[in-house]
């Protein structure tokens, strides 16, 4: 196979999956029922209506955030990606399958905030997307796809740091549904726990 | 990073942007919910029906220009931009996320056209376009991103006009909501205004 | 403004445009609405349920073929388009903004197909495209961005018997709904009647 | 037409399929209506919802895979095409039309899981897919247009044996609905015996 042939592969790839990132990131208002005010409604009443939207407009927020940052993840990591190779293809798929399936998990969240089954369906489906972007990147590694910089320590870790981010959701979870959110925000303490370890 | 990588770090931004701005612009038409009619509904009364929908039509129409006339914007801005940086990643998905809202809000004002809260909600919806697009402006020229034709005053302050013309809207909101829409024909008037003071 | 510049600024027009086709022939499909079937239906009962959406099944082979070939016409003009100008901008957003409306136009039909109002609307939604295509390639024309082989009739006549043949499916609305839509069929007709009146 | 126009040509006619690819497998989450729980639900109950909706699940989770599965066999072929041929243009669109019935045909089925009508229908779409898809490899293969290793029996032999699995699946549907989407995983198996048979 050609260079040229080999890199026009890897951006194809690399197109189709911002597609679905795209698409995944923007379907996700579809899921916030639009409400319809009665004609004589007051003031008081139609900031009442919307006010009931808040939970799907918080779930709305916080999933455009966490697609967001899987997809700079992807970004980041295929920025350091030189050739194609066709065993990138069936993990990158299972990895957007989980992105994809974040819509409904969004729904269901918004839908039913701060109950507990919602909130664990939530943070499974953001384990499984973390655990099949950190698969995404071993083959990368493994494979040898990398360039120099892909050495670089940090590359490996980010991914692994998001997925313990989301095991932390998971955990929360049963301790308080509400509050099991902010547990993405251990990103950057995981960062600095993964590091020493990652070095060893 | 070699230059190569950093041109093609810049395009696959602006290629999600694209596509993120394309699906929300062709998102906005489900939002209007088909009618269906009887088996013998006469004439008359079928015009009847889809006469209702008219806010619906108005609200899309009026959406898939404001939308429009960002990407043209966003458009503009990243042909004088010469190289990827990664402080535009986030501005630049906030702003997204400003967009993707979009159908949501056009929905909300197309089903209750004329109240206050949907109209205040539509146009605070654009003004937080129009602040996030002015902001990531601000971001572009603070990381010397610009090419020379970056140093036009003209470049700076269309997202200025746009965010206080977006300003006007919800002003005249409080004055009156079904006309308040008329408030982003005074872009060319700030762009007027606007002008010597940035000269300044 | 440099080559490069300009030639990215044509394809990010031409991606853009790409992009919002690609989502309206592919929303059709949703306004198919699913039949939930009783747990016990008995075979007939489900072909029963199946076959009453054959006038929806048949709006959306109908409008998939119908903006596939808008796509194709658009595919086929800027393949000899040679530069980007700003002028491009508006009619494209506008003949797209048609293009966009074509999903809730194939709902409209499909749901009441037969009836007159639900054909006209879909019909005139038709033309419009029809006649922001032509437009457009008059703009094209116009700003003298055509390729040597622009200068070809053919690339001309086309829009304007796609026009045409739209126009014909709006009269034959008033004759007959239900096969109103042959009336896309009188392309070849229109192609050979235009063709020594644009010579002339 | 110079070779440079050729090539962009087929570049946007694969990104138009891309895009509809992307769309089609992110939209097949929204066939999955989202369950409003009762504020005071009991886990129980809450997990009997979710659960309520595994037939949905399963049939989003196969047409993933499925469409996954077609978009890379597009992938493949189109690395092997040297040159754009308006031959190509009908051809791949029609086999984009039964991609985008997939989100019907998915609902349909997982709304119905086991019923003979829905899983008949299914599995004749795909069936359809497959011979589109197929028919369109004989397109690339008639005008001349795959590289050196386009002689590849491989290939060639893809595209057949997806189609006899299909087949398979259609077959299956007559003897059990439920497991006739295992027919799918006879593709190796078709892959082996029509392997001497392209040789012979």
């Amino acid at each position: 196979m050609s260079a040229d042939n080999n890199k026009h592969n890897l951006e194809r790839m690399v197109f189709f999956s911002d597609a679905v990132f795209a698409i995944a990131i923007t379907l996700l208002v579809i899921e916030i029922e639009v409400p319809k005010l009665p004609a004589n409604a007051s003031r008081a009443d139609a900031w009442h209506e919307f006010a009931a939207l808040s939970p799907n407009l918080f779930a709305f927020a916080l999933s455009f955030l966490v697609i967001g940052r899987f997809w700079m993840g992807h970004h980041k990591l295929f920025s350091h990606v030189v050739r194609f190779d066709e065993r990138l293809l069936w993990p990158n798929l299972l990895f957007l399958l989980g992105i994809a399936f974040m819509p409904f998990a969004t729904g269901f969240l918004g839908s039913n905030l701060g109950q507990f089954v919602p909130t664990l369906v939530y943070n499974l489906t953001m384990l499984a997307c973390a655990a099949l972007n950190y698969s995404l990147m071993r083959v990368v590694a493994k494979a040898e796809l990398f360039d120099d910089r892909g050495h670089d320590k940090l590359l490996r870790i980010r991914p692994l740091s998001v997925a313990l981010a989301a095991l932390t959701c998971v955990g929360l979870t049963f301790v308080s549904p509400v509050f099991s959110q902010i547990g993405m925000g251990a990103i950057p303490l995981w960062q600095r726990l993964a590091k020493p370890k990652a070095a060893a």
